[in-house]
């Protein structure tokens, strides 16, 4: 996809090569040839979910379109230490010179799909089918595109992309209009005809609240796993005999150890922001060969 | 600093802002009136060592000048939970579209700065004066500058910024000489001449080669505590009865649990990828007043 | 809201500002003392809806903040042949050189938002309460923005501001899985769960398949009045009793002249390309005082 | 032409793809397989005139340099309802991808080539040679470049591009300098000696001015064709029995009513703002074999 | 002038910042208080036209907005040896951090305006009235607005901005056509109507057909005095008894050395490469306070 | 090396053509067939050393990539009159547009690169080994990476490319601190591990404080060769009977007329302002065959 997103992949690449990079590669310049070539693998150092294949190869490209990357696995793979990602060939200046930009975004990327995929079996682990598994605004300035396809690699499933292509009626909203049903009332005659409205509600009272107005997805704020069960039953029993049509989520300090009887509160989706901000990196080396 | 950098704060911020406004908030545009002010704090939700104030400020500049941050602790501080980083003050909607993007910085550069002051605090528990912690170039794709400021924010040195401001002589570029005399003769011939010339080596023969041809700092990889003191000792032994004169770093799988022992080693740096690349988010929320 | 937008009105006008001065105003650097001051009135030359007041006052803005704007109307407002929309005052060299960009601005949004009107207006002479008017993505490259918004002002609905923003199964898309049917079981396994999907038909037979597959939203392409009518009536017995759930959205070949018949038919939505591509300009002048 | 240009095909249609395409094409991501390669053929859906074929070229190559294109015609070509202009072959979701920005810039380019040709036949049915009809300032911002280019592939002669290639002193810089004599006295001083004079007058006097203070050429302003004719023989009164050396150009309401009129006052070049400002799309469509 | 330009005095100060400060100023971070302020005089060390000094503030206001300049001289004024330029007044290290690439502009074009005004005064000091110096567009790349300017302060004419702003018919272009004749011929028919048609020719019998086919200008290229003087001899003839119409332009090889014999000959103009590409730079520094 | 630094060969190089080009080559499109192909050489008018080979070919591939170029020499050979550099052939239109940009690159960073040959020369032919000739800051703005690396095929070295990748503690500097001594051991605390510390002095006292407290390198601020001979015997005094540990270099007023005593007095650098800002073009000219 095209440079002029100021958020494609290779824009944020070539900022991140001209971090590294500055005016150029002292020490390799001094010590090897510019005729010289190589051949090197990049690996896993640990099991991992593999996310960020692309930017890798853009690095390797930026830097001298001369560099091929042949990829030896896709994004969501899952790689055991010591596995290989891909084989990287060409003038050897040129690999020394993004190796590290390269890994760096693998490492990241494939972090997030790695702490993602936990999450996602454990949700499966404790019910089935188990909701999904969503990520959140809460990433890392610059890299929303990308670590939103490592949720993807990983099984989880992306909440909105920005502020732009989703309603989501929050506690502030909700302040300045007055109350949930007349936040609910005043966005539905402004919203895009092809847009769903969520809103946050803190308990069962603006729950209520929200389903008798029509919401078409609820975000249980911060509630405990009874209190998720007492509101997912208040919303089955809302639209009772028929099926229920509102979505509903949890959200609010979700972690391994909880997701469990989160999952089992029977809600239909599940937002975590650790997916993003709880990921440290995945280990991923360079092999010369 | 100017916005002409492709890595200044500006720059990132306003990439930041644009991966999350897109064409615009539709729920705060159908809720909030555009003359609506708000104030708010931006509070710590835990113990933590701050960093990224100029950025928080930035994006909330950057989408209205008319927000106002006064800030009412300086990077570097330890806050506790619940305690107040800054004030912010203006138009709600332009504070309602910024905050999801400050508390990113926030989170993110604070988590680097707290991280880092752990592994500064275990290196000062174990051996005094201890040896100064550094980071590496494992740092996230777009953020080196401010995660760099924030490994100083929580007490660490700054290792090179990228390839183009130090010389570190790796083992590829050894094999492509030859051996790590050769390589630091050959350095040296080209160095600038207001660079020291740091060369990686696995083992005592090869630190006994890098002494020898007038290394002026050697980076001892992936070495035990045990392998290390050797090496400290070897260095010390070649200098006798003058002071050392070559810098010793230690590098590779340092941990939280082991950066004691290796700072008892008696080495002068410790570089640690887990600064950056092992940090995760340090919780920030903002608070409506 | 801030220039790292490629598509903001700041990035917009600077490049229409390049267009037009290029290296400078050569005749009134000849001409115009730097030292003149002047005051001017941008004025209306016909009947017409107001919009773009905004990127005009951003011409002035960006050659000279020196140039002051002050707006007489609101975008939206209805303006007579000779009525003032604002004073502009400042160095006249300034003030000359953005001119002609500034009413390019305002003449083309303005010509979007008063042709916007009359299809708007026509539609409410037929029906009460009307079907909203919506536009397309049929704009003028470069401008969709800031075109979406003089639909606004001229009393229409945004349709999808791009691809991204919305799911609109289109003929090629079900051709591309093998049904309507398939089609929206497909999309709705990955549709964000904010998002409705909307589907493209084009006769009854289609339409009965789309509302048995639960579409949230259905595009009658190319219908006749009469066939629209045909349409709404199925849509209504598919629910019968319950109240109707699918939207309806007539769309191609809509005319100020057919409109009227088109409301009648009883859709929710009409789609009118020719609201952004069928706009001539709406004429502005800058009179000198 | 390189993207360096703020106006460059290369730039503007980047921009345009950016507003459309957003993070990405949800739609199609959903139904179509990365994997499906299609063929199209872009085709005229009404008699016009073509303009635009290499930014639509640029469009698909941006989305994805796999897509092909093939041209049937040339800019400036004249084309029936339903006759194909290129064939597009590539994988299905970059082409449906690409697909409306394409179109766009295809619709308004070919829009104005096919106005255009309309006011230059209407002026040759006139007057036979006819005066040039020419385009004016009051083009669509960003777009420029490729709606002048359109103006030529429509029959029309470019003015100038923008206030720094040529000089046409109008009413406020006589106003600024005191009269038509001493501003032309004073432009050519400074002017730079490959550019010619142009000055704008509103009645005989200021042309009787003009001519004698040796204005290469003269923009009658507003004139009613009898006053163009009165304007023409005063200039050639004024160099007889020389021939008449400065060139006159009819600008002002000039309509496709009117302009036969004009032309037959005999003055050398009729400028006309609406082959730009007035022009509507032509209409093209994508059908797929 | 906005910073859309990818020429303008913005961009380019931006660029040379970026250059020099990269990620900072290393070791005034190390030495001197952020909030130390600081006040220093930008001195001339020997005679010279000053030119430069928005770029001069530009720099200064780009690394930190506080810093305030004051100028105590304009562009085009001769400073003696040690007279002051201008007072900066701010931060310290916004001062330090600012001054070389402040200093490298004035430098730069304070040489070009010195350069061309000994050109001027040759010229001058050869004939009255001189024939005009024009520059050429061998300019140093990235410097071409800001180069030009300074010719003007140094008593410069400027030549064509580039290639879009001015006719000039050279020797491939004959050849490309066929005659100095078919050249002159086929331009006329495409021209702007309001640009005038240069051509270059080597010798008299060029001249000769460039008179004949109504040139507007020519250029004299490579000729000597003698050859000048007949070639003016040549013009003046074709015209009588009327007046010259058209204007003569001598280029190449002119130094300060023969340029007064090459006004000496009669020709309307001069254009000197050495402007720009022969001058070095004239000597300022910051003399703190 | 990709386009993402401000200062890249591609961003410098797009926009000198922007500057040249605009909206294009107005004569060339008249006169000259766009199937027309040619060829030509670029061959030197004088005696030069090479330097600028790259930013050439970046100039005729930038405005069309079917431009073939073929170099003939190297950076840094050395070209006798009329010898020639490259051929280029493809599109006439496409050399014709880049030909003045690729010339100017290419004699202004041949200029310097020439100039910097006879320094090296000068020094070379005084003493033997003789001190490297080092570059300053004072660069044409934008283009120091490629007048850096012209100094380098002249035979000269390097010094800091910027502020940031060295550590040069100056008169402001030592004054902002209190001494030279002060400055060296405030410095040190914080310096990059990786850099050595070189300190401004003007007398033997400064240096007598320098060589006390360990300074790397001492510049040697404008001090006659008399004086540089009693530093440089004051430092080999400091460290006798050891070796001398100290770098030294000469800097301030170095001339091709006094650079070889300069050289004598035994200096380890000899930096030399005039290597960039002193040096003019060197003559280059395209000759088509």
């Amino acid at each position: 996809m095209t440079a002029a997103f100021p958020w494609s992949t290779q824009a944020i690449v070539a900022q991140a090569l001209a971090e590294d990079l500055g005016p150029g590669d002292l020490t390799t310049r001094l010590c090897v040839p510019a005729s010289q070539r190589g051949q090197a693998f990049v690996a896993a150092r640990a099991e991992l979910i593999v996310s960020g294949l692309e930017a890798m190869e853009e690095a390797f490209r930026q830097v001298d379109p001369a560099v091929k990357c042949r990829r030896l696995v896709a994004d969501g793979d899952c790689l055991g230490a010591g596995e290989r990602a891909a084989i990287v060939e060409g003038p050897s200046v040129a690999i020394l010179a993004a190796e590290r930009t390269a890994l760096n975004f693998l490492g990241r990327l494939s972090g997030v799909a790695s702490h993602t995929r936990r999450f996602v079996l454990a949700a499966e682990a404790a019910k089935r089918p188990a909701p999904r598994v969503l990520d959140t605004r809460k990433t890392t300035p610059g890299l929303r595109l990308l670590e939103k396809a490592a949720v993807r690699h990983g099984g989880g499933l992306n909440h909105r992309f920005g502020l732009h292509d989703g309603i989501l009626v929050k506690d502030n909203h909700i302040r300045a209009v007055g109350s949930v049903a007349a936040a609910l009332d005043l966005v539905r005659l402004g919203a895009p005809h092809l847009m769903k409205i969520e809103i946050e509600v803190d308990d069962l009272e603006q729950l209520q609240e929200a389903l008798a107005h029509h919401a078409d997805a609820v975000l249980l704020d911060n509630m405990s796993p009874a209190q998720l069960q007492l509101a997912v039953a208040t919303a089955e029993r809302f639209f009772a005999p028929g099926p229920r049509r509102t979505l509903l989520e949890a959200s609010g300090g979700v972690t391994l150890a909880n997701i469990g009887q989160t999952a089992q509160a029977g809600v239909d989706y599940i937002s975590v922001g650790s997916l993003t901000h709880g990921a440290v990196w995945a280990d991923f080396g360079l092999d010369w060969s």
